[in-house]
């Protein structure tokens, strides 16, 4: 093992492995039950930002800019706990999340699962009654 | 929305959106706690693997080849469930994990907590224990 990956994966400094585009993946769980809420991006700023403020913000790549999450919907995520991973490439956040998490109006975004039906992998829907109407809620 | 975002948002055909190097990014959390224990890869053919064997494959982008999670070490993981999130290109398994999932040794990835110390992010070990010495399983 290099001693730059040592560094990374036995330190105690902070120094996030960002991608070709400056971002890391990070994971969202709700605090009360384990569930992961999201899995999204964060640029050096939004992760300072984070740090900084205990409120989870983001970084789109759809619409590249920086996001504070719920702030169109308030449905904010106060962050608990922020962990880094062995290489510092991902980071996984515990919030209290208000409502719900996803833009479809879900609590969660993984409101599907996959299974296997005949050999082929198919989804059922699980966990996705809508806590909001989108429609309503991001109004263009 | 398109129509073809409305379909991966709301149907029920498995559409995995693979990035421009052919792999989603997979969250694998402990089906016991809720605690995320890797962030990792896959390409198509580790997630056709998954979904048929009920056991973790994941595409290693550093060695650049499918893995079966536990082939060397031999903590596997056992699918319990496998969900995909709204855009469908994330996946989220939660799993039995069969000691530590971490290369590191420890039970999880992110043994190391982000918190800020005099204005600036700083790790802190948090359930860092090591369940196996890296140096015997993985041996050169």
């Amino acid at each position: 093992m290099s001693a730059s990956s040592h560094e990374h994966e036995e330190g105690l400094a902070f120094q996030p492995k960002f991608d070709a585009s400056g971002l890391v993946t990070v994971v969202a769980t709700d605090a009360a039950n384990g569930d992961v809420l999201m899995v999204a991006h964060m640029n050096d700023e939004a992760l300072r930002k984070t740090v900084a403020t205990g409120e989870a913000w983001y970084f789109s790549r759809s619409r590249n800019a920086l996001w504070r999450k719920g702030e169109t919907s308030g449905q904010t995520q106060r962050v608990l706990e922020i962990r880094t991973d062995c290489d510092q490439d991902a980071i996984w956040l515990r919030v209290e999340q208000i409502g719900a998490a996803c833009h479809t109006g879900r609590r969660s975004c993984f409101y599907r699962a996959v299974t296997e039906d005949k050999g082929s992998p198919r989804l059922s829907f699980v966990d996705a009654e809508r806590l909001f109407d989108p429609n309503k809620v991001y109004r263009k």
